[in-house]
């Protein structure tokens, strides 16, 4: 005879919304269809719209969302000479976005990112498991393999440190794509049809000293954590690279919350990427990305930080100094994007005047 | 209209039986089930069984499958002195399997693990899965967000360096377990009732530098790359520990692929681990070692072995040796367990004698 047995669920508490405290931050909406697939979900929220293109060109934004819109002679109005650090016809222009909020969490997605089903066929709330994501610890000095220990249904395995149990701050959360995976122009070309289906129900922390490609698609932060660090860099208009914007985030960003102990996500929420960009544009964008990443990419694993840098903006300054003395002999270019790192810190400070300073992710 | 678009998939080789290439090793079976449930999927194989406790006990298996059987008198008979190094009544006792095996591949599995299924229903092929595994490349040196980018319907994600994906060898695939998760004496007391039903559907590697917790219930190996590496230590009968043997192999062995730039994998296969352990006799097993593996870790994650050292024999007597110098602090135990460690290495040899030398993970 078979027996029943009824497991009582734990009482999970339901997601906060954090609709005082999170600003949806967006590049350019090109597709009218977005925000009213977003509708029931980004509706209760603030957004920031950054345009990258001309100015005098006008983004309709559908009734019922609240928002505000800067487009590049507002950037310029507001950060003066300081303008020069936001990249121009360029989606890295986004982070503007990040400096302007006055919100605790920033959540940044594309135009061509749509709705996921899950394999139950529900649509996907990415915005609530990005808030899941961040409100929970990250597990970044020791790997656990039944993922993430703080999600309903999972915990710590047998040989996990008890010392260890109460996590670190989550900083990040890098969501995922289904449908167009983000390849790159080589990988796009090699394999024009394929199509990411596997959906992988899992968040993990990405362990400490490990890098990782971050994708800014579909991004989620704590910006009064790691919000400093999320420069997008020089890109498009005028620069030699496009594309490594959110690369470039991803690894400054990676090497600090290193240093300050802070968690990194990966993992869910998934949104559907709905279409390849063009791997012929993409290929001329990423063309020398492709060469330098090869130098980049050591340089990141080795940077370390100095044990006084305290603050994300101190860290970012020390790294900002270190890009210049060992990439700036791969390319001049190097030399201007550490400039700009250090305009970008001093804009940020002067629109965020009174930043708390976290010290090894325990303050705040 | 909606236009249905034919994606031509790319040819997939056939997963490799690897019948005379791989032994499977299985530490007592108490449970007669077990092997049924399994024929399908074992009888291709040879079997090496290892007898933990009375060897006047005798293990049934049944007919049609290829084995062998290890009781204590056969193990005292064949090392003699050197005996002293594998563990009695204790699952430990299976690592004497992976020296008396003469194959290329181990896979090690306990006999309360059963086929699980996977989502649509079918039984999971976990030999399978590991072969696959073991037989691509890892990504140690850089975290890829989709995964094992050599699955089918994935790659290497934009940018992911190109000169890494090339990937290093696989030495050891670590496989999940559905149902009873592996949890510790205190996690069980705590959440008796938990049972893990989320199948991911990835495989990772664990990046270089990263430390995990190995499991030795679901796990396959490359035993000419990492065979000397999986000693399970000295544990249950007259030792102050239990349980921690496949946490010690895990950590040694983790320490040994990173020196040598061989892979580690975790996630798929799944097994269905059918019956929860008694944690109060766990608790008294596990003990010592919550205690001792706060100071265990650290030290791994300190480790560092003499760039010389270009064999796994050559490393893990480097490793002896500094648990000898670090560990025996904490308690006579370690001098005792980094003494059989030498021992097990010399055994080895014996047994041996034409190991290869794999050097950074680029020889054989």
């Amino acid at each position: 005879m078979a027996t029943t047995v009824t497991v009582p669920s734990a009482s999970v508490p339901s997601t906060p919304l954090l609709k005082d405290e999170l600003d949806i931050v967006i590049p350019t909406i090109r597709n009218l269809d977005f925000l009213e697939m977003w509708r029931p979900f980004f509706q209760p929220y603030h957004l920031i719209i950054v345009q990258d293109g001309d100015p005098s060109k006008t983004i309709k934004v559908p009734e019922g969302f609240d928002y505000e819109l800067y487009n590049r002679n507002d950037i310029n109005r507001i950060l003066g000479p300081k303008a020069s650090c936001i990249s121009f016809k360029d989606s890295a222009c986004r982070c503007f976005g990040y400096m302007v909020s006055k919100k605790k969490y920033i959540f940044t997605i594309d135009d061509d990112c749509f709705v996921a089903k899950d394999p139950s066929g529900k649509d996907i709330n990415a915005l609530e498991q990005h808030i899941k994501n961040l409100l929970s610890p990250s597990t970044p000095h020791f790997f656990n393999t039944l993922y993430d220990p703080y999600r309903e249904g999972a915990d710590f395995v047998r040989g996990y440190p008890f010392s260890l149990r109460e996590g670190a701050k989550t900083a990040v959360s890098h969501g995922l794509w289904l449908n167009i995976p983000d390849y790159d122009a080589p990988t796009q070309m090699v394999k024009p049809r394929e199509r990411n289906t596997r959906y992988v129900d899992a968040v993990m922390t990405i362990p400490t000293k490990t890098l990782f490609p971050m994708c800014g698609m579909n991004l989620a932060f704590d910006r009064e954590l790691i919000g400093p660090a999320m420069y997008f860099g020089l890109m498009g208009d005028g620069q030699p690279i496009g594309r490594y914007d959110d690369m470039w985030a991803g690894w400054c960003m990676k090497v600090i919350c290193d240093h300050l102990s802070l968690g990194v996500k990966t993992g869910l929420p998934y949104i559907w990427h709905s279409k390849a960009s063009n791997p012929f544009v993409n290929l001329k964008k990423e063309y020398k990305g492709i060469f330098w990443q090869e130098e980049i990419i050591p340089f990141f694993q080795k940077a370390t930080i100095p044990k006084d840098c305290d603050t994300v903006q101190k860290c970012y300054l020390a790294l900002a100094e270190q890009v210049k003395a060992e990439l700036g002999k791969i390319d001049p270019y190097f030399i201007k994007l550490a400039d700009a790192m250090v305009t970008w810190i001093e804009a940020w400070d002067e629109l965020n005047p009174s930043t708390t300073a976290v010290e090894n992710g325990k303050a705040k």
